[in-house]
């Protein structure tokens, strides 16, 4: 049934976070029509299909056992770059990074900006959903996707959203692909709001702090008097000291830094409020090399320790000072470090667990989204559920939004994926499962 | 049942637009539990509820025979204004003009704006995905919901969404309720996202054209030169005329008007894409004028006619110019006179069919909405469906995106009201009806 597509043996392999991924075939799909023939295949022997863009995606998205690994690999065209409309269209496997390049010789851009832009692969940050930097301004890819092609697991092609910013067309299911983490259906095609590269002059300043505490303050501050930010970014004292030992960073080794970019006429209103901080104001290329600093901090740490796990928590921003200390504790209880990178200005945090013995990492990494869940916040910003973070989706939605939520998203999944082979056991699936099995953890 | 709520005899109601409420019931209930009664009681007594907010909607959402309608005005109350996590939070009834003048004094705003600002409820706003000339810019209440607390048709209480910038709690059910017309269930609360004022000095431009070829050639021009428009905006000379002798607006009577506000630092770009075009700059009091003359357009025209259908359709912005020559051979076919406000900026335009025989309408528009659809563009972009648009909703759905699409929205309504009390028989459901029914016009 699979004749003359390009087919191997299933090979092991490992995403960017290390999750195992152990699936029975590889298929490496050249269109459309291919991907539906691999659907019914796989739909007629009820054998899970696993879609794999980069690889880069850090909660246990790829993870599997026997399963069909579809490789979009060769679907990585860029279809269109319309300037009128302004959109693009591309098939999922296109490069963000090489994206963006065409996007600024035509002098547009597509600004939600993963750490991983230069890895990951356009498909994979729009079935995740994924943020950056930028998010602080500009949300994340759920904000700037306007249509998709999909393969449903019945192997009909459709068509979700339009390529239009206004569009009342029926249910808004264009939400719903966006961010399922591959749950669904297949992407074979995604259209792109994109805007004109920004025309102002911006300066990147850095303020150091004596902890993050000094930093959530500052920010409540720019807020409060309505500075909107291009990044507002923290990264701890233990971050400074990796990046420069790592990296040769030349950042002053204080409690932590403080990092924001705003447009020029924001620029004396900013002073202002910074006034009695040390902070360095810079532009062009010192401020594109201190955005690539800060866009390396986790790759730094992670070259000075074992293992480490990468939590994705967000917090409304006016309890970010509460979430902080809460974390220190947990850090203190299970006497481990955890240095903090945050996209302060959103209130996303990523503590980033370090440990030698993974057997606490879960325990650890659980008690730190629930700091999220009690505050009033999210498991995750922008790395997604996977497997990971399936519990404490299960009690996060369970505790803020009610029951009868989870029970619909799972109608949801039962109903468009009805024979259960699309990335299956993940995500909501695995959440609703958890949900009903274990009493015990999850608040009724 | 209904013991100590506040409730009426139905009597009949017409919306905006002249279609006819004609309740069994009208409830005014006070809070979130005397809804759940509601709620119950319906389904218990299968029969349908409508909400009912200031009844400014203008496609049939609230026409009913025999509903219970539920008037939200007790609940109009701004619960929150957060000034460092830029939310508001309010009961659905407040006035969205009334919210901007409190969220003005913080120096916050919310930007949609349709016409009916000053009258239309927030809750409304929010159920129709509400746009207006800012859309161009801020896009429509689909951007700025963040999250809502519904009772749903069973009558739980539950919330949709996180008040989060950034949140991967689950699929995106904010997303489908946001535009849902009433039909899954009745929003009680809403979070949305507010921003900072705009601090930068803005110019409004009025450049009488020709026509509005000349005015699309202008905003294809504008588009592909990457600037962003505070508003861009088209009204015909008919619509001139009808602003001059109803409003004394004073304008030049040639054959259109295009309006665009831009921040000062685009304007020196603007005015050399503006040469040799006859043009006015204004700023402070005269824009706003001008703002609101072009918010006043539909009123002024609709004082001249006996009856008028205000379409709502939206073309790829480069097709605008293919959209206007249809229409305007649409109008010399039907002998009739249909005058174009527009949203020429994001393709969203309103022809406005002035008839004294009502019989011809629905065919008429019908036959404009399938231009969008032919062109790529959609049958609405923020007025929605109801019942008036549901034929060639369907017709869209299925001629763009397959009838896949159709129905899984229509199983998602089962799933989350499976006893249709939830505005039966309209927006989603109705196109799908009309699809199974009628295999003339629907393709297949």
């Amino acid at each position: 049934m699979l004749d003359g597509l390009e087919v191997e043996e299933g090979k092991e392999r490992e995403d960017f976070a290390g999750f195992k991924i152990r699936p029975r075939l590889i298929v490496y799909p050249k269109n459309e029509e291919e991907i539906v023939r691999v659907v019914n295949y796989a739909r007629d022997n009820k054998i899970p299909i696993v879609t794999y863009g980069a690889g880069t995606s850090l909660s246990g998205h790829l993870q599997c056992e026997g399963c069909i690994l579809l490789d979009m690999k060769y679907m990585n065209q860029i279809i269109e770059i319309n300037d009128i409309d302004w959109y693009t269209r591309v098939q999922p496997a296109v490069n963000l990074e090489k994206l963006n390049s065409e996007l600024n010789k035509k002098g547009f851009f597509l600004p939600p900006d993963p750490a991983s832009y230069f890895l990951c692969s356009v498909g994979g940050a729009t079935a995740n959903a994924s943020g950056g930097m930028r998010g602080v301004k500009y949300g994340t890819f759920r904000d700037w996707v306007l249509a998709l092609k999909v393969v449903l697991p019945n192997g009909k092609i459709v068509k979700i959203g339009e390529p239009l910013r206004k569009n009342r067309g029926g249910y808004d299911l264009l939400h719903l692909f966006v961010g399922s983490e591959g749950t669904l259906g297949i992407i074979t095609e995604i259209w792109l709001r994109i805007i004109p590269l920004p025309q102002r002059k911006t300066y990147t300043i850095i303020s150091y702090v004596n902890d993050i505490e000094e930093a959530g303050q500052l920010i409540y501050l720019i807020r409060r008097n309505g500075i909107i930010p291009e990044i507002a970014e923290f990264i701890d004292g233990e971050v400074i000291r990796a990046l420069n030992r790592e990296l040769n960073a030349g950042l002053s080794e204080k409690g932590g830094a403080f990092i924001i970019s705003v447009e020029e006429d924001y620029l004396p209103k900013l002073q202002t409020l910074l006034e009695n901080k040390e902070y360095i104001i810079t532009e062009g290329e010192e401020a594109e090399r201190i955005y690539s600093i800060r866009a390396q901090s986790a790759i730094a740490l992670k070259a000075e320790t074992k293992l480490m796990y990468v939590e994705d928590i967000v917090v409304p921003v006016s309890r970010i000072i509460d979430a902080i200390k809460r974390i220190k504790e947990i850090e203190k209880k299970y006497n481990i470090r955890m240095p903090i990178i945050a996209h302060i200005g959103d209130g996303n945090l990523h503590p980033n667990i370090m440990l030698d013995d993974p057997s606490k990492a879960q325990i650890i990494f659980d008690e730190v989204a629930r700091v999220a869940i009690e505050l009033g916040g999210s498991v995750s910003g922008e790395h997604g559920i996977g497997v990971q973070k399936a519990r404490v989706l299960a009690e996060q939605i369970i505790s803020h939004n009610g029951r009868e939520v989870l029970k619909i998203m799972k109608g949801i999944k039962d109903l468009i994926d009805p024979e259960d082979i699309m990335n299956p056991n993940k995500f909501v699936e695995l959440a609703y499962k958890l949900s009903e099995l274990d009493e015990s953890t999850i608040p009724r």
